[in-house]
C-alpha cells in the first residue's frame, strides 16, 4: 500500500537533459532521472507522478490539480523559475509539501537568474547537485512527510 | 436587446476563489462572482461572456478575437499582471474599454506586484474591494460606455 | 434617519477641477462631483461631509476629528499622495473604511507619482475613471458599511 | 499705467535672509532683495506683488488666486522644491509665465536638493547668483512679457 | 530663576498618543509625557515650553521664533521626519542646541522611514525608549547646556 | 533541391499587423511579410517554415523541434523579448544561426523592452526596419550559412 | 542587593577615546567613560560588566554567555555596526534589553555607516551624545528594567 | 547618374579591422567592407562617402556638413556609441535617414556598452553580422531611399 | 578502513540550536545534528571532523588546514555567508568539495540574507531542510566522492 | 579702455542656431545672439570673445588659454555638459569667474540632461531662456565683475 | 642605525601564495615576497615588521599598536578589503604613512572587489603588479618618509 | 644601445601641474615630472616618448601608432579616465604593457571618478603617490619588461 503520491514538476527545456552536450551534462536523460526519482520515492513507499512540460500553464493546472490529491510537489521549473509568478501564485495555494530543485545552481550564473519565484513558497531548495538532486529531492520529501 | 458585449477575463488561480482559505476569501467562488457581474451588466442592458484561464496566450487570443465584438473588457489578471507583457501588447490593440481588477491591492504587498502591465492600456483600475470589484468594474463599464 | 456619515477629502488643486482646461476635463466642477457623491450617499442612506483644501495639516487634523464620527473616508489627496507620509500615519490611525480616489491613473503618469502614502493604509483604491469615480467610490464604501 | 503684475514668491525660512550669518549671506535682507526686484519691475512698467511663507498650501493658495490677474510668477521655494509636488501641480494649472530661481546653486548641494518640483513646469531657472538673482529674474520675465 | 529655556516640539499625529490603541502605546498621552519631560527640565533649572501641530510650517515658524530666546530644542518631527525638508533648513539655521526623538525607532521601520531630515542637523537621536524618551532627552539636552 | 530550411518564428501580437492601424503600420499583413520572407530564401535555395503563436510554449517546442532539421531560426518575439527566458534557454540549446528581428527599436521604446532575452543567444539583430527587415534577416542569414 | 547585571560592550577601536586626537574627543578615555557608567549602574542598583575587543567573535562569545546571566546589554559596536551580521543573530537571540549607542551620529556620515546591523534587535538607539550617551544608556536600561 | 549620396562613418578604433586579431576578426580589413559597402551602394545606384576617425568632434562636423547633401547615414560610431552624446544631437539635428551598424552585439557585451546615443535617434540598428553589416546597412539605406 | 574525511563546519551562533527557542527549532541541538552528520558519513564509509566557531579567522584556518587532508567540506557558515568574503577566497582555494547548508532559506528572508559567499564556491547547496539538511549534505558528498 | 574680457564658450552643434527648426526655435543665428551678447557685454565696458566649436579638446585649450587673460567665462557646452568631464577639471583649474547657460533647461528632458559637469564650478546656472539667456548670462557676469 | 620602521601587513588567505596553483601565481611565496620587501626596505635604512593574520582583530590590534612606534604601514588585507570597515577605522586613527597593495586589480574583478575600505586612508594604492607590488610600496613609502 | 620605448601619456589638464595651486600641488611641473620619468628609463636603458594632450581622438592615435614600436604604455588620462572609452579600446587593441597611473587616488574622490576604463585593461594601476607616481611606473614598467 502506498503512502501516498509525489509530484515531480519540470518545466521548459528539461527534456532536452542527456540529449544535448552529453559530454557537459552526462548521457543520463530526463528518463533516467525520473526512473531513479521513481525508484526512490518507491523505496520510500510513495508513488511518483511525473509531468514535463514547456508551458506555464500546463505546469499551473498541474500544481491546481495536486490539491487534495498528492501529499507533496518537487518541482524544478527551469527558466521560469525566474519571472513566472503565476507559479509561485499557484504553488502559494498548494496545501502539501513543496521542494524546489535545480541541477546547477542559478545563484552563480547570470543575474536574472538570482530571483526566484519558488524559493519563497518552498520547504527547502537543492541547487548544484546535477542528476543526483533528483533522488535528493524525493528523498528529503519522503522524510519530511514521515515525520510530519 | 442588448447595448453590446462585456468581456471579463480573469486569469491564473483565480478558478481557485472560494475553494481555497474560505476563512479568508469568503465562501464565494469564483463562478458567485462572474453571476453577480453578469446581473450588474443585464441590468445596464450589456451580456457577459467570461474566460478564466491559466494561460496568458489563450488570454491574448480571447482579447484578440474580442475586437469589433466587444465593447469593452474587464480583467483581473492575476499575476500576469506583473510580467505578462504580451498581454500588455494585446490590450494596447485592442480598441474598446478596458478596466483592470484586482481583489486586493497589489500596491500594497511584495515588491514584484508594484508593475502592471495592465495600467497603462487601462482607461480605470479597481483595487482592493474583493468580489465587489466585480460589480463596481461592470457597473463602471457600463456607464463609461453609455456616456461614451 | 442616517446610517451615519461618510467623510470626503480632497486635496491640493482639485479645487480648480472644471475651471483649468474644461476641453481636457470637462465643464463638471469639484462643486458637481462632490453634488453627485452626496446624492449616492443619500440613496444609501449617509450623510456626506465634504472639505477640500490644499493645506496637508488640514486633512491631518480633519481625520483625526473624523475618529468616532465618520462611518467612512474617501479620499482624493492629489499630489499629496506621493509624499506626505503625516497622511499616511494619520489614515493608519484612523478606525473606519477608507477608500483611495484619483481622477487619473497616478501609476501610468511621472515615476514621481507611483508612489502612494495612501494604498497601503486604504481599504481598496479607484483610479482613472474620471469624475464618475467619485459615485464609485462613495458607492462602494456604503456598500461595504452594509456588509461590516 | 501698468504693464501687468509680477508675483514674486519666496518660501520656507527665506525670512532668515540677512539675519543668519551675515558675514556669508551679505547684510541684504530678503526686503532688500525685494525691494531691488521691485525697482527692476517698475523701471519695466509691472507691479510686483510679494508672499513669503513657510506654508506650502499659503503659497499653492496664492498661485491658484494669481490666476487670470498676474502675468508671471517668479518663485523662490526654498526647500520646498525638492519634494512639495502639490507646488508642482499648482504652477502647471497657472496660465502665465513662471520663473523658477535659488540663491545657491542646489545641483551642486546635497542628493536631496538634486530633484526640482518647479523645473519642469518653469519657463527657466536661475540658480546661484546670490541676491543678484532676483533682479536677473523680474528683467527676464518682464522682457518674456514684452516679447510675448 | 531659570537656566534658560527648553522647546519641545511634537509634529503630525503625536496628539493621538494614549488615544490610540492604549494597549500598544500604554494609556499615557502626549500630555503625560510632556509633563513629565517639564518636570525633567524643571529639576534642572529650565522652563519647557511645548508645541504640538501638524503643520509643517507652524513648526518651522516656531523654530525661527526660538531663535535667541530658546536655548535648545527636542523635536518629535513625527512623520515629517522624512520628507519635510524645510524643517531640516529651519534646524540649520537654529543657532541653539538640537536633540531629535522618536517614541519608536524609524530605522527598523518601513524604508521610506529610514531617511531623517533632522539628523544631519541634531546634536543627538534618542530612538526607541517610547515614552521615557522625553525624559531622556530634556535631561541629555540640560546637561549638555551645562557643559557647554 | 534545397540548401536546407529557415525557420521563421513570430511570437505574440504580431498577427494583429496589417489589421491594426494600418495608417501607421502600413496595409501589408503579417501574411505578405512572411510571403516576401519566402520568396527571399527561394532565391537564395532555401525553404522557409513560418509559425506564428501567442504562446511561448509553442515557440519553445518548435524551437526544441527545428534541432537538426532547419539550419536557421529567425525570430521576432514580440513583447515576449523582453521577460520570456525559457526561450532564451531553448535559443541557448538550439544548434543553428539565430537571428533576431524586430519591426520597431525596442531600446529607443518603454524601459522594459530594453531588456532582450534573444539577444545573447543570437548572431545578429535586425531592429527598426518594418516589414523590410524580414527580407533582410532571411537575406543575412542565408548568406551566413553560404558562408559557414 | 544587586538588582542584576548589566553588560556594556564596547567594539574595534574604540579602546583609542581619549588617546586619540584630544582636541577633538576630549581627553576622557574609554576607561573614564566605563567607570561613569558603572557609576550610574550602582546608583541605579545594578552591576555593571564591560568588556572591549576589536574581534567580533569575541562580542559574539560574550553576548552568548550574557543569556540568562545579564538583565541588559548595552553595546557601542564601532564601525562593526555596519556589516557584522553575526553580532545581529548573536543580539537576536538574546533573552535580555538591549540598548545600541554611538558616541557621533552614523545616520549623519559615509553611507557605508547607514546600515545598522543592531538597530533590527536593540529596544532603543542613543546617537551623537558623545561619552554623555555611556551614562544615558545605563540609565536608560536601568529605568526599562525597574519597569518591566 | 546617382540616385544621391550615402555618408558612411566609422568611429575610434574601427581602422584596426583586419590588423589586430585577424585569427577572431578575419583578415579582412576596415578597407575592403567600405569597398564592398561602396559596391552594394553602387548597384543600388548610390554614391558612398566614407569617413573613419578617431575623433567625436570630426563625426559631428561630418553630420553637420552633409547637411542637405547626403541622402542617408550610415554609422558604425565604435565606443562612442556609448557616451558621445554630443554626436546624439548632431545626428538628431541631420535630415536624412540614419543606420546604426556594430560588428558584434553590444549588448551582449559589457554593461557600459548596453547604452547607445544612437538608436534613439537612429531609423534602425544592424548589430552582431560582422562586415556583412556594412553590406545590410547599405542595402537596407537604399531600399528605405528608394521607398520614401 | 575509512574512505577520507569529510570536514563540517558551523559558523557564528549554531552553537545556540535546540537551546534557543525550542518551541521553533526542536529540542534537537547542534550536537545532536552533528551525531546524526557522523553517522550518516559513517555508513558511507567516512569520517566526520567537526568544528563550530564564532570566529571567521578561525574557519579560514580550517580550511586552509583541510587542505590535502579532508576530502570534502559541509559548511553552514550562518550570518557569515553573507558577507565574509575572506571565507570565499578561503573556501575558492580548497581543492575538495564544497557544499553550503542552511537550516532556513536566506532568499526568502530579510535582503541582506540574499547575498552568499559560499555559493558561487560551492557544487551545490542545501536550504530550509532543519536539521535534516546536515544528514543530505553529508549523504551527497559522500556519493559525489564516490562517483568522482 | 576696457574693464576686462569676457570668454563666451558655445560646445557642440550650437552652430545649427538658427538654421534647423526655424518655426521651432526662431530665426535668430548663433551669430545673432553672440552680436546680441557682445552689444551687452560692451555697454558694461568689456569685450566679447567668441568660440563654438564640436570639439572638447578645443574648449579645454580655450579655457587653459584664458588663464590671467579673461575676467570671466560663459559657457554652453552642449551635449558635452553631460559627460566631459575634462571640461569640469579645466573650468575648476580657470580662476575667473564661470557660468553656465542653456538655451532649454537640461533637468526637464531626457535623464541622461540630468547630470551637468558644469554646474558644480560654476558660479551661477541660467537655463531655458532660449537666446536672451545669453544677454542675461553677461550682463550678470559684467555685475559680478563690477561687484567683486 | 634604522631610519624607522616600516610595518608590512597581509591579510586573509595570502599566505598561499606559491602554494596554491603555481603555474598561475608563480613559485614565489609570501615567505619570497616578504623577504625582498625586506630587502628593499634595508636598502633604504629602514626595518621591516610583518605579521600575515587570517583574522581582522589581529590586524586591528596590529595598527593600534604601530602607532607611535612604525612610521608607515603597507598593507594587503586580502579580501578584508572590500567589508572590514573596522580595518578603516582602525588606519585612520593611524598617525603615520598607509600604503594599499593588492596583487591583481580588485577593480577590474567581481562587482563585490569594487569597494575598498583602505583607498579612502591610504596616501596611495598599488594595484596588479603581482610580487612586484610589495617592493614598489616598500620602495615608495621609504622615499616618501625621506620626503616628508 | 636601447632595451625598446616606453610611451608615456598625459591627459587633458595635466599641463597646468605647477602653474595651479603651486602650494597644494608643489612647484614641479609636468616637464619635471616627465624629465624624472625619462631619467628613470635612461637608467633601465629605454628611451621614453611624452605626449600630453587635451584630446582624446589624439591619445587614441598614439596608441595605434605605438603598436609594435613601443614595449610598453604608462597613462594618466585625467578625467577622460572616467568616460572615454574610445580610449579603452585602443589600449585593448595595443599589444605591449600597459600601466595606469593617477597623481591623486581617484576612488576616494567625487563618485564619477570612481570608474575607469583603463584599469580593466591595465597589467597594473598606481594611485594616490603624487609625482612620484611617474617614476614608480616607469621603473615597474622596465622591471615587468626585464621580467617578460
Amino acid at each position: 500500500m502506498s503512502n501516498g503520491t509525489i509530484l515531480l514538476l519540470n518545466g521548459p527545456n528539461l527534456d532536452l537533459l542527456g540529449i544535448r552536450e552529453p559530454e557537459v551534462y552526462g548521457t543520463a536523460t530526463l528518463h533516467d532521472h525520473v526512473a531513479r526519482a521513481r525508484a526512490t520515492a518507491g523505496k520510500a513507499g510513495y508513488d511518483l507522478e511525473h509531468l514535463q512540460s514547456n508551458s506555464e500553464s500546463a505546469l499551473v493546472d498541474a500544481i491546481r490539480d495536486a490539491r487534495g490529491r498528492c501529499a507533496a510537489i518537487v518541482i524544478n521549473a527551469g527558466a521560469l523559475t525566474h519571472y513566472a509568478w503565476s507559479l509561485h501564485d499557484a504553488l502559494a495555494a498548494y496545501d502539501g509539501v513543496v521542494v524546489e530543485l535545480h541541477i546547477s545552481n542559478p545563484y552563480s550564473r547570470e543575474p536574472w537568474r538570482n530571483t526566484s519565484v519558488v524559493t519563497p513558497v518552498a520547504k527547502g531548495s537543492i541547487c548544484g547537485f546535477g542528476g543526483l538532486g533528483y533522488e535528493m529531492a524525493v528523498d528529503a520529501v519522503a522524510r519530511l512527510l514521515s515525520d510530519g
